[in-house]
């Protein structure tokens, strides 16, 4: 599913870029770091994803004869062509050659810390700003949505929301990242094809309507699918339903056969679940399981699990896919250092906002995480400049929004979590680097990793993540410096 | 930009298919219609969107030899295969050989009404339902969250949510999506090339991060768009960034030239716009415009209107582009009839739920607006089987909610709501109807004959929608009989 990248970003990048290109900046290097400022559905961690479709868009990128034709179509609002053809002449062979690093899909990580760090000519940095900020925000918010809701559901989740994701290719990395992000399956038969995650389902409603009564519906597809026979009982009632179903499993057991389970789509799932629980022990099919869907997220999954309701699995669609509860990450992409040619040092550089919250932090960035040696629980991350990288003896961190929030992180081990995506312009990603099973293990390693007041659904417990010290003093003398100036 | 629309549904469609086709149930015919139950956003319209994707859907809609491989390697839970190698040779030669009718993308919508229609092989509309779902779903979201922030502006609204959106396909439907609402352009330059809607943007806060100083960034970009420049004035400070702006202004008026406007997109935006007129207007730049951005919806747009302050144009995001305060509609699809070869007549089908809103209705359905012959305002819409489209002496509606609120439309024009999109599986949308623009202007027109006590942002006025009298008795008698039988 090849898109054109080059093209899927917001017209002023290119305008920019025309204009860093007239200016003579063309050659200025930069560097941007991709971050959120708060914790998705204010939660306790995120789970960083998107890297691997950020992989395909730097392989992908490139402005084809057609592009330039559409560029070089646009007029100025104030008359005129909004492109001048040498520009467009130039981008013919223009390649990007930038260095990106990234986390790995499956990181924990949390606000206010680098997830991927940009640097290059500084029109090559924003060339590819938006569709970065648009895949990893929004794959790094479902992977974490999805997170959530395997916590609460303690049993295999089926992620099915297609039907009500934002656009196609949407549910596609949708699909991936709730994988990515927890679940044991996906509901969508083309992500299962592109990125070889598990598919799952069963039936429909409309099966069962389709047949002249339920029971038939029921037989004709346990025939069908004798192996694999999950009945959806409440189409028209319930109760009659599960009696059905566990007529055709009697007759299922009497061929050596097994009904699965039974699916549960409407009402109250609680209270139908623990009914259709004795039903079946009654009936000695206690080897039938309940799979329970219908607008559930992680907190209608706890709520009926503390009911004390037993379910085999879960199917979790709208409120996944599209994250109804906030549906963006809004994580950003800024300056924080340029580089002019035939330098050896970068300038740090700086946005000054209203709010220290949205102040942005300047140098060439990575987050070093600390954990106990003996059992690998996580302790805090540091934000340090890789040119600068502090005193290995004084390991303090400040929280970049409240300096009275200040951690001694020395004596623990670390490591940093950077790790190559592409250089100059070219994806050093491999297949195991773009593996979503691979990176679902990644993230229940370190879910497991984290306090568990840390994974509270409500008011966790904060997690410490802050700038070395050394970088909080640099920044805050930046700050001072340049209010000075304004 | 084609996606393999086959395999874009879940799971259960394709396993539904084999056990339809192994049933014996391949040539029963069925009729689905597409309908929301609830209006987006609180508010009193929805505006209908999706159908240009669906037509495409249609076009592109085949199993490949890819596809038929990756369906053949899927395992069955229990063990064995999923599919039938039989059943996927016959998908071999599979094409599409539904009737689809739908209304025309722009039109003013309301829930229980059906948008689209599927009737033809009931394999063929399961096959693409989850599709269906999907882009009539998020478009028409999109289109009417567009509507609403366009009613509150008064003034153009670019949209730039592309950063900020589910994906990159839902980034690029939803922009366009959103000019069928009511924009005036979009930021995204790949929407703009493949759906020939206007792109705009000018030049983010790293472009005077990137420069020694503001006024040498703003110099420069003035230089580079001398007849398009739009100057971003709250890098740093926004009184002095309308300094530095003015400056350049002037100078620009000095060279003949003019700064076409400033855009502030952080702080108290109505306060700073105001303040930013007066300062433009005594330094005599009068001619500048003041764009607002940052995180607007149609109620900050209509408070900061509230306030006095004059906006030339807006730019809204992310709150349009993934429809933040609800991101899904829950439109849903639903078996409504079905037809054995051979048979002439059709068979209601029903699914009976526990509340009435969500009981389907029967038959083969279409909609009828009615309206004032003399100017054309909307008086009320009928949902009517075309098959007993009812006495026409007797035009009375009845809402399929609450059945005390009826209302008689006799004596008023009317027209029919759905129109062809596809025979026998091929579409036969053309060009002039997959048109954005002419979807745009269906949208304008429609929404100025709705009572503005319709078009309120809170608590609006509910548009009367109801079964065609004979059709409501009839879904009454069919629930008796129905519950008689259970």
């Amino acid at each position: 599913m090849k898109l054109d990248y080059a093209l899927l970003t917001d017209l002023y990048q290119i305008t920019m870029a025309q204009g860093y290109w007239e200016s003579g900046k063309g050659a200025t290097e930069a560097c941007f770091h991709m971050y959120f400022r708060d914790y998705p559905f204010k939660g306790g961690y995120a789970v960083a994803c998107g890297m691997a479709q950020l992989a395909e868009l730097v392989e992908g990128f490139a402005f084809s004869e057609e592009d330039r034709a559409y560029l070089a179509s646009l007029d100025a609002p104030g008359g005129g062509r909004l492109f001048k053809q040498e520009f467009l002449d130039y981008l013919a062979g223009y390649r990007l050659s930038v260095d990106i690093d990234a986390v790995p899909e499956g990181t924990v990580v949390f606000p206010h810390e680098p997830i991927v760090r940009v640097c290059g000519p500084i029109m090559d940095c924003q060339l590819i700003e938006t569709a970065l900020l648009n895949c990893v925000n929004f794959e790094t918010l479902i992977a974490t949505k999805a997170a959530r809701v395997c916590q609460a559901a303690q049993a295999p989740v089926a992620e099915f929301g297609l039907r009500r994701a934002q656009g196609a290719a949407g549910g596609l990395w949708a699909s991936r990242a709730a994988v990515v992000g927890g679940c044991a399956s996906t509901s969508n038969v083309l992500a299962g094809k592109l990125f070889g995650i598990p598919v799952s389902g069963t039936h429909a409603h409309s099966w069962v309507m389709s047949f002249p009564d339920e029971i038939s519906a029921f037989r004709a597809y346990a025939e069908a699918f004798p192996k694999n026979c999950i009945l959806l009982v409440d189409t028209y009632d319930v109760a009659q339903g599960v009696r059905n179903a566990i007529t055709v499993g009697l007759e299922m057991r009497a061929r050596g056969e097994r009904l699965a389970g039974i699916r549960i789509d409407s009402g109250d799932l609680a209270w139908l679940a623990k009914m259709a629980r004795r039903m079946l022990d009654q009936a000695g099919l206690s080897d039938c399981g309940i799979v329970l869907s219908n607008d559930l997220d992680e907190f209608t999954i706890q709520s009926i699990r503390d009911e004390g309701a037993q379910v085999m699995s879960w199917g979790v669609g709208t409120k996944l896919a599209c994250a109804y509860d906030q549906p963006t990450l809004g994580g950003v992409y800024k300056l924080s250092a340029t580089r002019e040619p035939g330098e050896r040092e970068w300038t740090d550089r700086l946005k000054i906002s209203e709010s220290v919250g949205k102040l942005t932090t300047p140098g060439v960035l990575d987050v070093r995480r600390y954990f106990y040696c003996d059992n690998g629980r996580l302790a805090g991350d540091m934000v340090f400049d890789v040119n600068a990288p502090g005193d290995q003896s004084r390991e303090v961190i400040v929280d970049p929004a409240d300096d009275l929030r200040q951690k001694n992180l020395a004596g623990l081990c670390s490591k940093t979590l950077l790790e190559p995506l592409a250089r100059d312009g070219r994806t050093v990603l491999d297949a195991a680097g773009r593996d979503a099973q691979a990176a679902r293990a990644r993230a229940q390693k370190g879910l497991a990793l984290l306090d568990e007041s840390q994974k509270r659904m409500l008011n966790p417990h904060t997690y410490p993540v802050g700038l070395e010290y050394g970088l909080f003093e640099r920044r805050r003398e930046l700050v001072a410096r340049m209010r000075g100036i304004a």
